[in-house]
């Protein structure tokens, strides 16, 4: 057998979420949009996502601390996280495509 | 002349610094450890060096606003990011590694 099944290109695209994950918001599972902190205890959540939720509730939704829509601060750094995570992986995705038509046999 | 000097597997590791410096203290060029977020400006620093900074002046050292070590709060995100993103790194480094080895001459 020649190593037909080893990709090795496959790998950071499978190994992905770890980073992606972490950048997400917990509320709408999507890239958080102007991130804001609950500086108590340290979460995030996008500004729309939390202040809905804390217009209705006077809790973090992950740890349930008090907080309330004062407590609130940008988190610019992960807006800016999450537009540098955006061009990184499409620089990616490039590099994997680019790799996989330099040995075609349709070339 | 075949495309000697085009090796794709490069574009990532050149174009790396935008995620790698949001990831990096202003004080100590190092990435972040112990992430603390000055909630009034949003920047962040190292635990020990924005207590050092704080120990003899009075405000944050990237924008000036009025800042002491008591408004200092965990940015805890930005531990988690720098510990994926080093993974992650690692993952890529050995990927381009693989790559390289799979047409060497030498294989
Ligand atoms: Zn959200
Ligand atoms: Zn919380
Ligand atoms: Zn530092
Ligand atoms: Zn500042």
């Amino acid at each position: 057998f020649v190593e037909k099944d080893f990709h090795p290109l496959r790998v950071p695209v499978s190994r992905r979420p770890a980073l992606d994950d972490l950048l997400r918001c917990g509320i709408c599972y999507d890239y958080y949009n102007i991130a804001m902190i609950i500086p108590q205890c340290s979460h995030n959540f996008c500004s729309l996502c939390i202040r809905q939720s804390l217009s209705s509730k006077t809790h973090c939704p992950a740890c349930f601390v008090a907080a309330s829509e004062s407590d609130l601060r940008n988190n610019r750094l992960l807006d800016d996280l999450v537009r540098s995570f955006g061009s990184a992986r499409q620089q990616l995705l490039q590099l994997v495509q680019d790799a996989r038509q330099t040995p075609s046999p349709l070339g």
